[in-house]
């Protein structure tokens, strides 16, 4: 592709850097995003020329986070016309390159809107550029102030349920500054109190199959200095047992009309987890998430994503061995949650098939008196 | 090491081929097992000429599985025993290699104790030597017999609780062939239903960190032909809330006295989701398993193991690359199950929280509500 095109960074990015940023000639007009594939072993800037490789840049989540994909979405459409291609033509690309985000149609409705707009009232193609642009700067000017009060809302609200502080707060995927205009959602929240001093632990979910807990979100946590531990997801369930975790604090990719929260794959059985556990789980999202259009979750599209995500390991390429001989996914230094196993109380476990027979329901007495047949049996 | 050294094997191992044999001399006495944490990418054999190579193949996962742990230990005293070392000192080794499982334990005292009656007995230590190898060997063909009556009752299970066969089996881990004298615990179960035409599909949880589900459990699949497909952890939630799951099955490390069961991470969220969505969750298991010495769950000790299996993928070391260009975990031509999303009802979440404000409980009139107030403030 030659529209899309990879530099890496010299000076060190400094936290708060914005993840999206348009260049004015006589660099641009281009949109320069952080290869979000690449983190956290390499900091690369990746300069999309025109619609269709950041389309692309989306489809292979190099640009990824429901309301970077507004943004996205917006300044896409804004490139397109700056640079005198089909507008309404790169919109819809752009609109249909991910399904299930509603934040990336809303953000190219609002830029093709602005321009068309502007172009029936001028008749002017260059001020109809000019507004599809300002409409995307608005975007992302919003979303950054919309970040910083979701923040405030989602403190408060942790303090509420928890007045003491000291919130241990367990989170998915990835919903820092990374994937926003401002510091993002779910993440903003857990960052608003470590820097109110009452964060005492951030648990991050690896987030498989693309890792964007271990990648980015631990490389978020990592250089803002909040206390933050790395698990697999499927070791979540021990936390919650063990009283580890006070709250779930999660982003989303759309909310219907009913209240149903799409979101990265794991968040469901963090839900499940919670209430089990009758842990809080909550949402963290602008208000454009949720989509009048769409009545109830089973209206929600799901994405299905090739099969190779799954089957084999998509690892940074990175010229460096970590400490366990293998291939680093997280910030070097990562401190990790790593139990072989966890348990199962008698109470969830329907029953206990053995070469003696079945126990069901599971008792001490029944097991008991199965260990005793089979003490007898052996001794015969 | 010298003591333990890996040989690729030339033929092609049939399906049923033991995953652990002792070698008499000339070539012996030693121990061969099937590397698996080279699984699926090359079937390399380790060869133990000792204990403490052995108890490094256990460490390190190369030799994994609590029926086979146990059998193991067991012969792993016989070895010793064989080649002249301290046997109380290598069965203290073998014993203390992993501490959650309780059949390694077991396995291992099995064989001490039948050499220390032979010895006591007749004060010739080669007689002692033969009497552990003989404990060893019984112990690996018990269970054997005990791999196929769990299948029997297992499936028995299966088809009371849906008589109409076509069971949808949702599995974590492994817990087949490559683990046991015979053909496993859980997995041999879904191969009974397979065998009898009553498998609609096995769901293989890849079982983060060390991929077990992926590498092995695929493998198994595989090379029986159950039709399997693949999936994160992380995507079990999405089948139990689609209704894609009849029944978990899993194996055990340890059960208490109580009835609370020790298995692989990953084992509790599932017997949660199950409860949630009224699943069976079954638990196949040796009566060996249960350790009567261990009142309950909290009493079980968890092995904690290193964070880079966490922050580093350990990925099979092999030439190849996938069709997605990545570190191939499974099987080739695995299918798997990949969404990018999932979907929470409304009733899971404890709130929405949104720049416009908190909404909680999450209804569709409160949330109307709050669209509608931020349309309002967006139009002043």
């Amino acid at each position: 592709m030659t529209d899309q095109y990879a530099q890496t960074r010299e000076d060190n990015r400094p936290a708060g850097t914005p993840a999206v940023r348009w260049e004015e000639p006589p660099e641009g007009p281009v949109l320069v995003f952080l290869d979000q594939t690449r983190l956290p072993a390499e900091e690369v800037e990746l300069v999309c020329t025109d619609a269709s490789a950041l389309v692309e840049a989306i489809r292979s989540l190099a640009v990824r986070g429901a309301p970077l994909l507004g943004i996205a979405g917006a300044y896409g459409v804004a490139l397109a016309a700056a640079r005198g291609f089909d507008v309404d033509e790169a919109a819809r690309a752009l609109a249909n390159a991910r399904p299930t985000a509603v934040n990336l149609s809303v953000g190219v409705r609002r830029a093709q809107s602005a321009y068309q707009a502007a172009l029936a009232g001028t008749g002017d193609v260059r001020r109809a550029a000019s507004a599809a642009l300002a409409a995307a700067r608005r975007m992302h000017q919003e979303d950054a102030q919309a970040s910083a009060r979701m923040a405030a809302h989602g403190l408060a609200l942790l303090d509420e349920l928890q007045p003491g502080g000291g919130h241990r707060i367990l989170t998915h995927c990835n919903t820092g500054a990374l994937m926003s205009g401002g510091e993002g959602t779910a993440l903003a929240v857990a960052l608003a109190a470590h820097r109110a001093g009452r964060l005492r632990r951030l648990w991050v979910d690896e987030t498989r199959p693309l890792f964007q807990g271990a990648r980015l979100t631990a490389y978020e946590a990592a250089r803002t200095g909040m206390p933050y531990t790395l698990l697999t997801d499927n070791a979540a369930g021990s936390l919650f047992a063990a009283g580890e975790v006070d709250a779930v604090l999660i982003g989303a990719d759309r909310i219907a009309a009913d209240g149903s929260v799409a979101n990265k794959v794991g968040s469901y059985p963090l839900a499940v987890l919670a209430r089990y556990h009758h842990v809080p789980f909550i949402v963290v999202a602008p208000v454009t998430t949720v989509d009048p259009d769409t009545p109830d979750g089973a209206a929600i599209e799901i994405e299905q994503r090739p099969g190779y995500e799954v089957t084999e390991i998509i690892a940074p390429q990175v010229p460096v061995t970590g400490a366990g001989g293998g291939i680093p996914v997280a910030p070097l230094g990562t401190q990790a949650y790593n139990p072989a196993f966890d348990v199962t109380p008698p109470e969830l476990v329907t029953a206990i098939v053995t070469e003696e027979g079945t126990v069901s329901p599971v008792t001490a007495g029944a097991l008991a008196e199965l260990c005793a047949r089979s003490r007898r049996t052996g001794a015969e």
